[in-house]
């Protein structure tokens, strides 16, 4: 920086993000420290945001554990889902936050739900005093794999997804893989779908474990061994895209595999249809044009919607509407400045950005999910 | 970051920020090429948001900018003050913005405005798309030395000043200081209160400037070469201070000088008193806490009440309420991780913090200043 009379100055500064996930199983057992292991706890406040589902399962123990440990507790509680991810829902938290209150660094707000929550919660630590810490404990699969690996916030607005929202790294990610325990099978697929997107997109031996245990660790809603190592893989796999790229300086990103297409299906549909179920939907969709492009061959393409089936999903292809799906991929173009940056799977694990997909590459493939033909057809294509 | 299989995975990222302040006079001038010196010109776009005042000034000549470029420009009035600083303000900007729209990276907003403009746009910029680059160009002495030149965004909130908003670097800063030519004399002496603050703080050759020339620059609305000397030192000193604590990871700042009482008065009186208004009756009662505490002497005390008359500023000491101002202090304990960290003049150009404060020191000062006794008791007493 000059310090007077140029004609310019220039502000450099460096700033290091740091944040850990830790795998905190049973984490409201009063003797468990990690939901406290940053911030004041003596004489200490926190701000905790609950989903309501948790909190009708474990609010007592939740309530406990606070008091146990002296901790002042203004516990809210918040209906998951994609209609709770509004201005009016972030600034309702804002409110109940201003009037409890906390210090700005040392009281860190607590986040426990699924990824809608920790989006929105994640933007209220990002936007109240331009930024106060947060803590955030994924209770969805898609908050444990996805949602809150990342430091991505977020609401919809102006019936666009995610159209507010900041980057603000968490100060810790609490893992406790007993709070998926309870989830619906639903909910477990849910999240499954992000899983199948690195496996296909970034790492052929996941997409192997997925198709030998992913059925039976959906089954056992990941609680057995083969379903930990799934986690394991998929959270590794997840950090290593995510962290050299966190502030998206570069904007062709592995990671939006299946979230091209995706992004109108659930701004049209988001009130009954999941993230990852429209993550699928695009992934299919993405899936048939790498196939109609040669990028990935039959067989491969036949394994994709194999493991699909095998793992119980059922996509509903009924709400692929080509016009829709399309302008999805115009606003993505805007988001990713000027090109389509459309990530393709080139053979299982590998893949490739594509630019100059066109109207009818859509349709076709579209028309080929909806009469059901894609899978059956490349499954004899094989042979 | 371990890969896999462990129970802990680190993420760790350094992120570097660099922008530059760049004097451009005459920026609307079509041979100007620095409005347009960052972003895509071929094809561009850009959303522009212009002070209702500045757009009656200079409307058609940035009109005719953006069409000599061949830029297409959404331009957007935006009236300045307090009153506008609202969730609502953000909101339809946001809305505005969505429906032009722009690229993601290479199609920066524009703010051209004074501190409240730059603040609110900032924080479009800041949460539209979580983050798109933004230009911010002052056209307020207050913008000028002090809103535009860190990173601060925001928007008042649930009767608190600033409580959302974000640290958003703009790609560039602007400086054009042809533009303050037409300002009123209330809106200059407004700035002038944020360049006391740093010449009280940390400055005494820029104290000695202000004595020295600071009456003349006012009456010149800073277009004179000793008023474009004091420009330049308090920017060189507000940027010392800033660069090396960019997201106040400090909370001790000297910069917040004048910023623990007014935030009270601000969230009460904010139609009516301008940002400085309120900055300098901060001002001088931390002035009169800190001749109490002796860390000013008599003589010091005198020079600071004696340059506010010189410069012709007649602070309305009747809005100095001892439980507003108190109150003030406690939120900002809140602000400032449950410490008061409050600087006091330890001798003209340095300071000290305190956290020790008491209400019966505020409520002496205040009932001195009401009495209109300060400064002249203090004059008497130097000699």
């Amino acid at each position: 920086m000059s310090v007077a009379g140029g004609a310019a100055w220039r502000v450099s500064h460096q700033r290091r993000i740091e944040y850990d996930l830790v795998k905190a199983p049973d984490l409201f057992d009063p003797g468990n420290p990690a939901l406290l292991s940053i911030g004041r706890v003596r004489d200490g406040r926190r701000f905790v945001v609950v989903d309501e589902q948790i909190a009708r399962h474990h609010g007592q123990r939740i309530d406990a554990y606070f008091a146990a440990h002296g901790i002042s507790a203004r516990i809210v509680r918040f209906a998951g889902g994609e209609a709770s991810k509004t201005a009016d829902a972030w600034l309702d938290l804002v409110r109940n936050l201003d009037a409890f209150p906390i210090h700005r660094r040392d009281e860190p707000i607590i986040a426990i739900g699924g990824g809608v929550l920790t989006d929105v919660v994640g933007f209220v630590a990002g936007s109240y005093r331009r930024s106060v810490p947060h803590i955030k404990v994924p209770t969805t699969l898609m908050g444990y794999v996805d949602a809150s690996v990342g430091i991505k916030t977020g609401i919809n607005f102006n019936d666009n997804k995610n159209r507010l929202g900041s980057f603000e790294p968490p100060c810790r990610v609490l893992l406790d893989h007993t709070l998926l325990r309870t989830l619906p099978r639903r909910h477990l697929l849910n999240g499954v779908c992000e899983i199948i997107k690195l496996a296909v997109i970034r790492d052929v031996a996941l997409f192997m474990q997925l198709e030998a245990c992913g059925a039976a660790s959906v089954a056992a809603a990941f609680q057995d061994a083969a379903g930990g190592e799934i986690l394991d893989r998929a959270i590794a796999g997840m950090l290593e895209e995510l962290q050299p790229n966190l502030f998206e300086d570069e904007l062709e990103r592995r990671v939006d595999f299946g979230h091209t297409f995706s992004y109108g299906l659930e701004a049209r549909h988001g009130e009954h249809l999941l993230h990852g179920e429209a993550v699928l939907l695009d992934i299919l969709v993405s899936c048939l044009v790498a196939r109609a492009r040669g990028l990935l061959s039959a067989a491969e393409t036949a394994r994709i919607f194999g493991l699909v089936e095998r793992l119980g999903i059922e996509p509903d292809f009924a709400l692929l509407d080509v016009d829709l799906v399309w302008h999805s991929l115009l606003d993505r173009v805007e988001h990713r400045n000027g090109l389509q940056r459309v990530p393709l799977p080139r053979g299982l694990g590998a893949c490739v950005f594509a630019n100059d997909i066109n109207r009818q590459e859509v349709a076709s493939a579209i028309t080929a999910l909806n009469q059901g033909m894609a899978a059956a057809n490349d499954r004899n294509d094989q042979h």
